[in-house]
C-alpha cells in the first residue's frame, strides 16, 4: 500500500475495523475477513490500510455496481426529458449525466454505498459464527452484518473519505483563492459536497456581494455631514436598508431556483414541500392512509383527521412550552444582566459580570437545545425536514433573546446609545474574529489530541516487541482522527451548517435591527464575510472529515428566519429613531412620532407587497420545467390509459370472483 | 315543438339566427340551412325553435360526439388512478365519472360544444356562396363558418341555455330552501354551474356560518355592562375578532382543498399557479421558449430574461399609475366630501351633498374601471388569470378608498363616533338592502324591456298580415331576453361574480375595520348574508341567463384582499381604540398608547404566524394526491425510460445523418 496508489484510486468510503493481532490465531471465520469477502461479493473494491491501532477498509465501486444498487433503492433520477424517474441500469442512457461526466452525483453515490454496505445479510439458513480476537459473534440468518458488527463494537465507524485530487483542486481554486472575493466554484462544490453545503456557500457569497451596497451607504452616512438634512438622513438610510434586505431575499430565491435547475434537482416553487414529503414520508403514509377513497371510508377519514389534529396540538403545546420558557425564564435573566451592566460603575466589575454571564448562557443554551431536541423527538414525526426546521426555529428563538434583548434594553429604557454602539462593535468585531479563530483551531486541537493518544496507545502496546515502525502514513487514518462536521446542538438532526447559518442569521439580525444606531456596522460585516467565505471553505476542506451529503432544495427554515428578522428590524429601527429624536423621554413628539409610526406601517406593507414584485423563479426556468412535465405526460399518456382501463378490468373481474 | 318535448331533452347550447321570412325565396344556399346541416354533420342534435323575431337553434350532443371533441381538444381529465391525462375516447373507462354519472362535467361539455360549434370550417377548395335574406356571404375555404356568420351579424349570439329539470330541482332544493340557513347543495351547484360559482357559494356559506360567532359576541359586548372591566372589553373583543378572521381564512383554505378533491380538480397547494400556467399559457410559451437548453443558448436565455423584466417593469408602471391616481385624485376628493359633510349643519344640505357625491363616484368608478382594463390589456399578457386578478386588485383599490377613507376621517380627525356609527349602519343596512333589491329587480326590468320591444317589433312587422299568433311560448327565447351575468367593470375579464365578491369584500372590510366602533355590525351582517345566499341563488337561477362555466381552483385574488383587509383592520382598530380612550386629542396617553402599539404588533405577528399553524390541506387530501402521483409515475416509468433512450438513439442517428 504505497501513497501513490492511494492517491490515484478515488476511494470514497472508509470502514474502521480492529487491527488483527497476528500472533493470536483463533478458530472459525475472522470477522474482518468475512466482511471483506462480503464486500468483494457485493462488487465493491476494497483497499485494506493498516493504521496505528485499527485497520481501515477503503471502499469504492464501479459504476455498474452503483447502478444496480441505485435500481434496488428505486432512486429517482433526472432523465434527458427532464422528468425524474426510477433508475434502471438497462436504460442508463436515458438519465442525465453530471457536469463532471459521471452518472451519479455524490449524494446518490453515498446513498448507494450505504445501501450496499448495510445491505449485506446472512442469506444462508443457519447462523454463521464469526470471531474477532477470540470473541464470538453469531451472525443470525437475515441479519445485517454491519449492524451486528457495529452493535458489537467491532466496526467502529463508517464514514465518507476525502478524494485527495478533488480536495486539492478545491483547496487551490476555492479556499485559498482569496482574490475572487465573493466568487466561488459552486458547481465543483456541489459535485464534491452535495446540494446543502453548496447552497450555503452560494447564499454566503451572494449575501456578501450584496452587502457591499449598504456597507458603502453606511460609511457615507457616518462620515459625511449633510447639514440641515442630517435629521432626515437616518430615516432615509433605514428605508434604503429595508428595501435592500427585501430585494436581497427575493433575488436569493431566484438564484436558488436557477442553481437547482442547473444542478437538476427537482423543485417547484411551493410544491417543494410536497416533493420532499413524497420522498421521506411516503412509506409511512402508504401503510396508514393508502387505501382511502372518497365517500367510502368515512370513519377512516375521520380517524386520520383526528390524528392530524392531535399531532398539531402536540406540536402547538411544544411550541408554547418553548416560547413561554423563553419569555418567562430567559427574558428576566437577560434583562437582569443588562440592568446590572448598566448600573455597575467600575469596569472591572463589568468585566467580571460579563464573564459570569457568558458562562451562564453557554450552559442555558445547551439545556435549551437539549430540551428542544427532546420535545421534537417526542412528536414522533417521521418528516426529518420538519423536525430539523422545528429545531432551528426553537434554538434560534433562544439565541434571538440572548443576542438582542440586552441591546434593546440599553437603547429603549436607558437611551444609552454609547453602550449600544460599544456592544455592537464588540460583538461584531471581537466575537466574530474570536469565533472564526476558535472554529478553525478547535478541530485541529481535537485532531492532534486523538492522534497523540493513538500514538501513545500504540507505543504502550508494542513496547519492546518490535522496532518502532512508522505506520502513520495513511491519509485515511488522518481523516479518522479529524472531528465530524456536526452541529453544537442536536447532532442527529443537523450538521455543522447549523452553526454557520446561526452565525449568519445572528449577524444579519444585529446589523439590520440596529442599523440606525450604528450605520458603519455593514462595512465591518462585509469585510468579515469576505474572510468568512474562505475560512469556512478551509475548515470544511482541511479541518473536518468529509461531511455526509444531504439533499436540500433551499436554505429552508433559515429563509423564514431572515424574513422575520427584516420585519423585526423595521420595528426596532422605528423605536431607535423615536429614541434618537425624542431625547427628553416623554414619548411626546406628536408629529414626529406619528410620522415614524406611519413610516413603520408603510415599510411593513412594502415588505409584504414588494416581495411579490420579483418573481421567485425566472421565466426560463419555469418554461423548462413546464415543457418537461408536458412532454413526459404526453409520452406516456396513452400507455397509462390502457393500463388503467386494463387494471380496472381485472379489478372488476376480481370482485366478481370474490362474490 | 311542444313544451313537454322541450323539457325532456336537455339542450345545452342556443344559437340565435334570423327567422326566415317564408315568402322571400332567394337562390343559393340559405345560411341557416347550411349551418343546421353542418351541425348535423358534426354529430350535434339540433332543435329549431321559432321565436318572435329570431329563430333559435337548440343544440345537444350524445356523449360519443362530446368525447371525440374532447379528444381533439386534448382535454386533460382525471383518471381512475387520480392523475390528469389527455382524454381518449377509446379509453373512456379509465376516466372518473362525475357524481351524477355523466362522463363530462358541465365545464368540459361547454368547452367541447364551443369546439364543435366554432370548429366548422369550409373543407372544400372553393368558396361557398351563402345567402341570407338575399344578402350574399362568401364562405372562404378554411374559414370558420360561425365566426363568419357572427361577423356578418347573421348569428346574433351563442349562449348556454338552462336545463329546465335541473334548474327546477335547484330552485326547490337551494334557492327557495330558506330553512337550511347556510347549508347548500354544493355538489349540485358544481354540476350545474361549474367550479367558480360553486366555490363562491361555498365561501359565502362558510363565511355566513362563521359570522354567527362574532355576531353573538358583538351583541354581548354592546348589551352587557361589564362594570370596571368596560375599558378592557373592547380590546378583548378586537383580539377575538382578529383571531376569528385569521382562523376563518385558514379554514377556508382547508375547505377549498377538500372541495377540489371532491370535485377532482387538479390542485396542489402553491403549485396551483403552475397548473394554471400550464393550461393557459403553455401554447404561448412553447413558441417562444420551447427550445431552450441549459448552457447552449445563452443569448436566448438572456433575451427571455430581458423580456421578463421588461414585462415586469410595464406591470410595475401600470400599478404605479393606478396607485398614484388613487392617492392623488381620489383621496383628496373623498376627504373633501367627508370634510364638507362634517362641516355642513343642515340635514337637507347633507342629503343633497350625498346625492351629488353618489352620482360623482358612480362616474369615477366607471372611469377607473375602464382605465384599469385598458392598462391591463396594454400589458399583452396571455395569462387570463393574471389579468383578471390584476383587474380585481385595481378596482378594489378604487372601492377601498371610496368606502373607508371618509369613515376614517370621521373617526380620526374629528373623533366623531356618532357620525361613524351612523354611516356604518346606513351602509350596512340601507345600502345592502337596496343593493339586493336592485340586483334582483334590474335584470327583470331589462328582461321585460327586451321582451316588450321584441313583441312591438313583431307586431309592427306582421301588422295586418296574419292573425296574431302567440309564438311566445319557448323557454329559449325567454332566456335570450334575460341579461347576461356580467361584471359592472371589464366584462371580458370577469363575470357577475366580480360584483358579488366585491360586495362581500367591502362588507367584510366595513365590519372588520370598524369593529371596535360598532360591535353589533357583525349581527347585521350575519342576518344580511343569510338572505344574501338565497337572493343570489334566486338571481342566478331565475333572473339571468345561464353563465358560461369558468374553471377556478380558488377564490383567487379575493383571498389576498381578505387577508389584506385583516391586516388593515388591525391597524385601524388600534387607531380607533386610541381615539376612544384619548378623548382630549393630545395623543398622549403614554402607557395606554404604548400598550395599544404593542398589542398591534403582537396581533400582526399572530396574523402571520398563526396562519401557519392550520395546514392549508388536510392530511388525507395530501395523502391521496401523493399516492396518485407516485402510482402514475411507477406505472409508466419503464416505458418512458425506453422511449427516452429510443428517442435519444434516433436523435443521435438524426444528427449523424445531418452531418
Amino acid at each position: 500500500m504505497d501513497v501513490i496508489n492511494e492517491e490515484q484510486a478515488s476511494f470514497e468510503m472508509g470502514v474502521v475495523v480492529p487491527k488483527r493481532v497476528l500472533d493470536q490465531i483463533c478458530e472459525g471465520y475472522d470477522c474482518v475477513e468475512v466482511l471483506v469477502n462480503e464486500f468483494h461479493k457485493a462488487g465493491l473494491i476494497v483497499d485494506r490500510v493498516p493504521g496505528l491501532n485499527d485497520e481501515f477498509l477503503k471502499l469504492t465501486a464501479p459504476v455498474e455496481v452503483l447502478g444496480k444498487a441505485a435500481a434496488e433503492l428505486k432512486l429517482k433520477k433526472r432523465t434527458q426529458i427532464g422528468v425524474d424517474l426510477q433508475f434502471e441500469w438497462d436504460e442508463a442512457d436515458a438519465f442525465v449525466k453530471q457536469s463532471d461526466g459521471s452518472l451519479f452525483s455524490w449524494c446518490e453515490r453515498f446513498r448507494c454505498y450505504k445501501h450496499m454496505i448495510y445491505g449485506i445479510v446472512n442469506k444462508s439458513n443457519s447462523a454463521i459464527i464469526l470471531k474477532s480476537d477470540c470473541r464470538v459473534v453469531r451472525w443470525e440468518p437475515g441479519e445485517r452484518l454491519l449492524w451486528k458488527l457495529e452493535k458489537e463494537g467491532i466496526v467502529k465507524e463508517v464514514f465518507p473519505i476525502h478524494d485527495e485530487i478533488k480536495r486539492k483542486q478545491l483547496l487551490k481554486g476555492w479556499a485559498l483563492n482569496w482574490w475572487d472575493l465573493t466568487n466561488q466554484p459552486l458547481d465543483d462544490i456541489y459535485a464534491y459536497y452535495g446540494a446543502k453545503i453548496a447552497i450555503y456557500f452560494a447564499f454566503l457569497g451572494m449575501y456578501t456581494k450584496w452587502l457591499f451596497f449598504p456597507a458603502a451607504l453606511g460609511i457615507l452616512v457616518q462620515l459625511v455631514d449633510f447639514g440641515s438634512l442630517q435629521l432626515l438622513i437616518l430615516p432615509f438610510f433605514f428605508i434604503c436598508i429595508t428595501s435592500w434586505a427585501v430585494f436581497f431575499l427575493q433575488f436569493w430565491k431566484r438564484k436558488n431556483s436557477i442553481l437547482l435547475a442547473r444542478w437538476q434537482i427537482c423543485y417547484s416553487v411551493g410544491a417543494e414541500s410536497a416533493y420532499k414529503y413524497m420522498d421521506s414520508e411516503w412509506s409511512s403514509f402508504h401503510s396508514s392512509v393508502g387505501m382511502i377513497k372518497f365517500g367510502t371510508d368515512k370513519s377512516e377519514k375521520d380517524n386520520i383527521q383526528r390524528d392530524e389534529w392531535f399531532c398539531h396540538m402536540r406540536r402547538f403545546r411544544n411550541d408554547a412550552i418553548i416560547i413561554l420558557s423563553i419569555i418567562c425564564l430567559q427574558l428576566p435573566f437577560e434583562l437582569a444582566y443588562a440592568h446590572l451592566y448598566e448600573s455597575i460603575g467600575s469596569d472591572i466589575m463589568k468585566f467580571g459580570l460579563t464573564a459570569v454571564y457568558l458562562f451562564a448562557i453557554q450552559y442555558f443554551t445547551q439545556i435549551g437545545g437539549k430540551v428542544s431536541v427532546k420535545l421534537i423527538k417526542d412528536e414522533k414525526n417521521d418528516n426529518s425536514e420538519y423536525r430539523s426546521n422545528s429545531l432551528i426555529y426553537k434554538v434560534f428563538g433562544l439565541y434571538f433573546m440572548q443576542s438582542y434583548i440586552g441591546l434593546l434594553y440599553h437603547a429603549i429604557l436607558h437611551r444609552n446609545f454609547m453602550t449600544l454602539r460599544q456592544v455592537i462593535i464588540q460583538r461584531l468585531i471581537i466575537s466574530e474574529v474570536l469565533e472564526n479563530l476558535m472554529e478553525n483551531s478547535l478541530p485541529y486541537v481535537k485532531y492532534s489530541y486523538r492522534k497523540y493518544r493513538a500514538v501513545c496507545n500504540k507505543r504502550k502496546r508494542e513496547k519492546g516487541i518490535t522496532a518502532r515502525k512508522s505506520y502513520f502514513n495513511s491519509r485515511v487514518e488522518k481523516e479518522y482522527f479529524k472531528p465530524v462536521y456536526s452541529a453544537s446542538v442536536g447532532e442527529e438532526l443537523e450538521d455543522g451548517l447549523f452553526d454557520e447559518f446561526l452565525e449568519l442569521a445572528l449577524q444579519f439580525g444585529m446589523i439590520m435591527m440596529f442599523a440606525c444606531a450604528f450605520p458603519p456596522s455593514f462595512a465591518f460585516t462585509a469585510l468579515n464575510n469576505v474572510t468568512e467565505i474562505r475560512a469556512d471553505a478551509l475548515k470544511i476542506l482541511a479541518m473536518y472529515r468529509r461531511p455526509c451529503p444531504r439533499v436540500a432544495a433551499s436554505i429552508g427554515a433559515w429563509f423564514n428566519i431572515f424574513q422575520f428578522l427584516i420585519v423585526v428590524s423595521i420595528c426596532t429601527n422605528c423605536i431607535l429613531l423615536v429614541c434618537l429624536y425624542d431625547r427628553d423621554g416623554n414619548w411626546n413628539i406628536s408629529p414626529g412620532l406619528a410620522a415614524i409610526l406611519i413610516m413603520e406601517h408603510v415599510l411593513l406593507l412594502i415588505k409584504f407587497v414588494f416581495s411579490r414584485i420579483v418573481p421567485e423563479e425566472p421565466d426560463w426556468v419555469k418554461a423548462n420545467r413546464m415543457k418537461n412535465a408536458t412532454q413526459a405526460q404526453n409520452m406516456c399518456s396513452k400507455q397509462l390509459l390502457r393500463n388503467i382501463s386494463g387494471r380496472r378490468g381485472t379489478l372488476v373481474a376480481g370482485t366478481r370472483y370474490a362474490d
